[in-house]
């Protein structure tokens, strides 16, 4: 089969690869039809996750039908159609039972990680029972893909650590694929404000016809001024840091009103300076998260709803055969305008 | 009246003053009968504190009597007995609806910082009716007086935002006054471990009578590995910050589990590093907070109860006439071994 394998820093290639077999009785074999790429892909391919090793078929997105289930899956068989979460869960552990997948002892985020992924015509899920989710045959599968990732890492870390809730005010740091999930979700709470924060006119331009209230543009205007005049002085009641670097983190605790909660849902590579002779008295709450996919069916109720329009995250459409490609156009969202793209892997 | 006065950083004199008069409708006259001297004050005469000018009778905590209320109080009446809070709240402000009494737009922590304050014979209270509680005429109100600040502070700011849970395990870094009050309070709800850490053989002592199942004498090994040792390596659900400074607050991100909570309760001068390499996908939560009196009615009951052993904090006695020494007795607690030290003023 084909697969996007990652060679070590800076390199990838798009290699035969044999198909994966069942190691454990709890396994699916999946047949990917969609999946994606994320911006952990590219760390990845800048060297920055040394979990991940040199030879690994990356991707942790995707929907696909089943090929075939060990011994001890029960719930799905061959046909069905399911949605891959990008955190495997055992169901079973510690952490697990308290609704923390992403710390499960045997799983987490090991797809594309710790083990081979779904940029692949095949993958092999563990812990497949608690690891997929059925969605129906006729879904909207290039949507679906939204919900491997993005949308339960913008809403769980973002909208439900950042505790939005009617009438609060909120800023979003950061408008790219995540954020802008966060503001897609942070909508189910009927907030306010929602200010976006970014330095790429494009990407505010989308955040406004997603429902975006304001938007600053870091690159022509005093962000922490702007903020602080469009809550009367206050700051905002939620601050959602979607970046992962120590600026925009700094932002957040810059910008946060007393009582006010700072999620974050960036990934960070370094420390960032906490000030906490400014804060300490401020009653605020500071969150970090990977996501647990808790939310997943809830999320996928609202896309079939129709509450939730998970396609608009996708500008672009690849096949599988033009994998190479398709990072080209994502990793270079600037002069693309790409948020997410999607690869038919069939 | 008598009246411990600061007169500018490193001074301070037992001065004589005119007794306060009513200056709003809403105000009460109390005559002071116990008081104490808090860490903060010590601040305040450092000269760390610019809200608190030269010339302020200092103090934020006490317990009275009602000499004479303004025309709009009506639940006090002069005889009446009360408990001071430290934190004066209008019970009418959008922070004080959301019970934040601590940011109340014409209260929060004015008391012995920009209005005169308790260690004196008597002090004005603002908005008497939310910021005074009455207390039977026959309390022990030596006891009492750790409700006005310390207790409500390790409880609110320690343990409710820390969210002490059955089972969980809770470090608290600092094993001085308030780290004590946190102490005490957190077995309201029956952690399995409570691990004291600090630099005084002392206090780590008194912390072993006062509940704690475990000892952490910094001085002598190294805490971190001490405690993941005594978490089987997982580290604390809930880390109680208590001192204020960056190690022990960085301390508290070293030792913290997957879910853990992070509750900074120390008063910080300077930032800290909040290392969000590591933290970032751990679903940890880091709150802070000044403390809101909310809970001090429910803690007025656990101490009537019998539950709350707050005379336990008290380590020396003077009278209003030796505040001086008093003064000099809290700020070598080291030497001393003071925790509380209570002035009659009576």
């Amino acid at each position: 089969m084909k697969a996007l394998v990652y060679h070590g820093a800076g390199k990838k290639s798009l290699d035969e690869r044999p198909v994966p077999k069942l190691v454990s009785a709890t396994d699916a074999i999946v047949k990917v039809t969609h999946t994606t790429i994320c911006g952990t892909d590219l760390h990845i391919l800048k060297g920055d996750v040394p979990t991940c090793e040199p030879g690994r078929i990356l991707g942790h997105e995707g929907v696909g039908v089943i090929e075939e289930v060990g011994a001890a899956v029960s719930t799905f068989k061959p046909g069905d159609h399911v949605l891959i979460s990008c955190i495997t869960s055992c169901g079973k552990c510690e952490y697990c039972r308290r609704g923390m997948y992403s710390h499960c002892t045997t799983g987490g985020w090991i797809l594309g990680n710790r083990i081979d992924g779904t940029q692949a015509e095949y993958v092999r899920i563990p812990h497949a029972e608690t690891s997929l989710y059925p969605i129906p045959a006729d879904a909207d599968e290039e949507a679906l893909v939204m919900l491997s990732d993005i949308l339960p890492t913008g809403f769980e870390c973002g909208v439900l650590n950042g505790r939005v809730q009617p009438g609060s005010t909120v800023a979003i740091v950061g408008s790219g694929p995540i954020g802008l999930a966060a503001l897609l979700t942070a909508q189910f709470y009927t907030p306010a404000q929602i200010i976006m924060i970014d330095r790429d006119a494009n990407r505010l331009e989308i955040a406004r016809t997603f429902g975006a209230t304001a938007c600053v543009d870091i690159s022509q205007e005093d962000a922490v001024e702007q903020i602080m005049k469009l809550t009367e002085g206050v700051g905002v009641d939620c601050a959602i840091e979607a970046v992962g670097v120590p600026a925009s983190f700094e932002m957040c605790e810059a910008i946060i009103a007393p009582g006010g909660t700072i999620a974050n849902v960036g990934v960070h590579g370094v420390k960032a300076d906490l000030h906490l002779e400014h804060l300490w008295d401020r009653n605020i709450s500071i969150t970090t998260r990977l996501v647990d996919t808790v939310s997943t069916p809830m999320l996928l109720k609202t896309v079939r709803a129709g509450k939730l329009e998970a396609n608009k995250l996708i500008t672009h459409r690849f096949s599988l055969n033009d994998m190479l490609k398709a990072y080209e156009t994502f990793g270079q969202a600037a002069d693309t305008h790409a948020l997410k793209v999607v690869i038919n892997a069939v």
